[in-house]
């Protein structure tokens, strides 16, 4: 008997179809004679009407009572959930993130799991119940209720099958798996069969929606064998763990981030600890810096630039103003239509020949390559946003056609 | 500076300007000097809204996960409410039900309050805080999420107002007060400044919606001083309490019940046992039975008839026609269309002129009374249905105007 934990996203469990949907799912993975944990988010647009309805009545309310708002949204959906699973003749129960055992920090609206008391699951594991959890939220220890923060049912879920020592969990979504680039940009984008939890983890953080970044780096502390699938197709989806068995390809997925924006210092004094400076400052406000590029400096003065979510490229600019004296320089320039286009591969830091390819896949295709980014698994350019579709197809056909 | 308990209904919470107009009544308490705590409902329709998305999902949903569901309700409102006080400017927290201490039996969707364990709730108004609390709900010894059945938030406020030994408990709610008759029957229905529990009682159990019996059962047995006012109208309401200073009125007010059905058993055998007979079958089937009135037996038969709520007829006809060989008849004749109209006060017993000035009026105004039923401080009729609202106002004047 093998214990799954599965979790169904907001738009698995939008209406009553969907519900009966999932139950089915849910069940049948019961009848093959595994225990079944089920983590589910709030109901289609829930926690957005309710944030909606929060802003109406005050433009700033507390985080403590926006989680108590927003909580309500799983309560809804664990319970209808549970009663579509019972109507099939199971027996079900479901918990809150607090009934579950989700014991967070006190930090509202973005709360760390701290542990989870698994004693109340256990017990309803035992007496052959299948439970639905409360994803996304938890309990602090003054008994007030916290979120995790967007996504957080992804990390509920894997959190939880860590402390259950599961053998799967099952992430269900509206895709039906990993694939190499974004289907709705490139046509020809290939499902994988398994993926690292790095790879993936450079695929999360370089804009590919489908995992919580946070999940996935709880899911490879934890060691937790993830998959990815479709709660609309009955198909295999897309495992992700820590070894993959062959690195056939060097690289696994290309992805574009569109929601960047640069924003370069020039004539920098070329003194040691202006770069600090201006980072610290960053960090204060906390700004996400990603790319930085420096230029090497010629007599006096250099050139810095670095992109930041295109999101916090306001603050970010009104912060380096208001500090014109500390960082030596007020010649600020701003570019807004930038993209970062990625290719991702836990094989191709063994092979210099990637980033060639890559480069001349971009220049037969005559982008322009504005800045360049590399780790251990990925090489990331910046470029002109309006050349970043032509990109990621260009790129794609380079590795994968 | 005094405690007080405010309660406000789903229609006084149900979008963002009653929100806000709560607000300010709540804050305009605290500014006076008092400690407040609140006790909230659902948001207007929420809780039949999130029925009705239960029974789309399962005919028969488990009233466990039921109560999961419909707590959330207000859980919503609550949050929001304290947001509203946030905005201006009031220290406040809102605490759910099981945060508010509220321990009940595990009956799901009708559980009883055990003890309200008030340490969490103190403290926070030990820091000068408005507490905000979700009406409806409690914790089991399991757990588990209960509430208290409909109308269950004026229950959960007096509860809490005795619990915390409260000056004063103030249900808050679409209408200004206790009536002499129901204003939309009787346009000279006069306001009440006060009335005693066991008036209230009487016009609780007897059809007036305003307060929920068991609310008024509590406060009488913890001696909780009520006072029922309108959360649109900022004008006095009507104080509910043990002694009301001057009985000047013998006659408090007058109220009628259309829910009401007459079963008829005729040719009932006239020997000892066959009333039990009949009436522990209905209670066996959880049937209220009202009114009963027994002719006096003549010979070898004797008829007895009796009341019961128009929803539950059909399962009582259903039962007795089952048992005719226990019950000693089959001639079973059935009424709907009956009104119980009754004239409620403290004063009428020590004055026998009372009832006949009731049937006086009737009879002016042409109206058969098909039965009678007294209490120390009630007289009720049964009349045919269509006469009822002509029976409200014939009595009202009669004893009012």
């Amino acid at each position: 008997m093998s214990l799954i934990v599965q979790k169904f996203g907001g738009t698995s469990v939008a209406d009553v179809e969907c519900l009966r949907n999932v139950a089915k799912i849910v069940t049948n993975a019961k009848k093959n004679g595994n225990k079944v944990v089920v983590v589910v988010s709030a109901q289609g647009e829930t926690t957005d009407d309710l944030e909606k309805k929060a802003f109406e009545i005050n433009e700033k309310p507390s985080k403590r009572e926006m989680d108590v708002l927003l909580s309500s949204g799983e309560q809804i959906s664990v319970s209808l959930l549970a009663m579509a699973i019972e109507r099939l003749g199971f027996s079900v129960i479901s918990l809150t993130g607090w009934q579950a055992g989700f014991k967070t920090e006190p930090n509202h609206c973005n709360a760390r799991i701290k542990k989870i008391d698994t004693s109340r699951l256990e017990h309803e594991m035992d007496l052959n119940k299948i439970v639905i959890v409360a994803g996304f939220q938890g309990i602090d220890q003054f008994g007030d209720i916290t979120t995790l923060g967007r996504g957080g049912s992804d990390t509920s879920a894997v959190a939880l099958a860590a402390a259950l020592n599961a053998d799967l969990c099952q992430i269900y979504t509206d895709v039906d798996g990993i694939y190499t680039a974004d289907p709705n940009l490139v046509k020809n984008a290939i499902k994988l069969d398994s993926i690292s939890f790095d790879e993936m983890l450079e695929l999360t953080t370089l804009g590919a929606q489908v995992l919580h970044s946070r999940s996935v780096e709880m899911a490879k502390r934890y060691n937790v064998n993830l998959e990815v699938l479709s709660s609309f197709e009955n198909i295999p989806g897309t495992k992700i763990k820590e070894k993959i068995s062959m690195e056939k390809l060097l690289v696994r997925g290309i992805t574009k981030d569109d929601d960047t924006s640069r924003i370069a210092l020039l004539n920098v004094p070329n003194r040691p600890g202006f770069a600090y400076q201006i980072f610290s400052l960053m960090g204060k406000y906390d700004v996400n810096v990603d790319v930085i590029l420096q230029s090497i400096g010629r007599g006096e003065a250099k050139d810095v630039s670095f992109t930041v979510p295109t999101s916090q490229m306001k603050l970010a600019v009104e912060v380096l103003e208001k500090n014109t004296d500390a960082i030596g320089t007020d010649k600020i320039q701003v570019t807004d239509s930038i993209s970062k286009v990625s290719i991702v591969g836990a094989g191709m830091h063994t092979n210099p020949g990637v980033a060639a390819k890559m480069f001349e896949a971009l220049y037969d295709a005559e982008i322009n390559i504005q800045m360049i980014s590399t780790s251990d698994i990925k090489i990331s350019v910046l470029i002109d946003q309006k050349y970043s579709d032509r990109a990621l197809n260009a790129l794609h056909e380079a590795f994968f056609e």
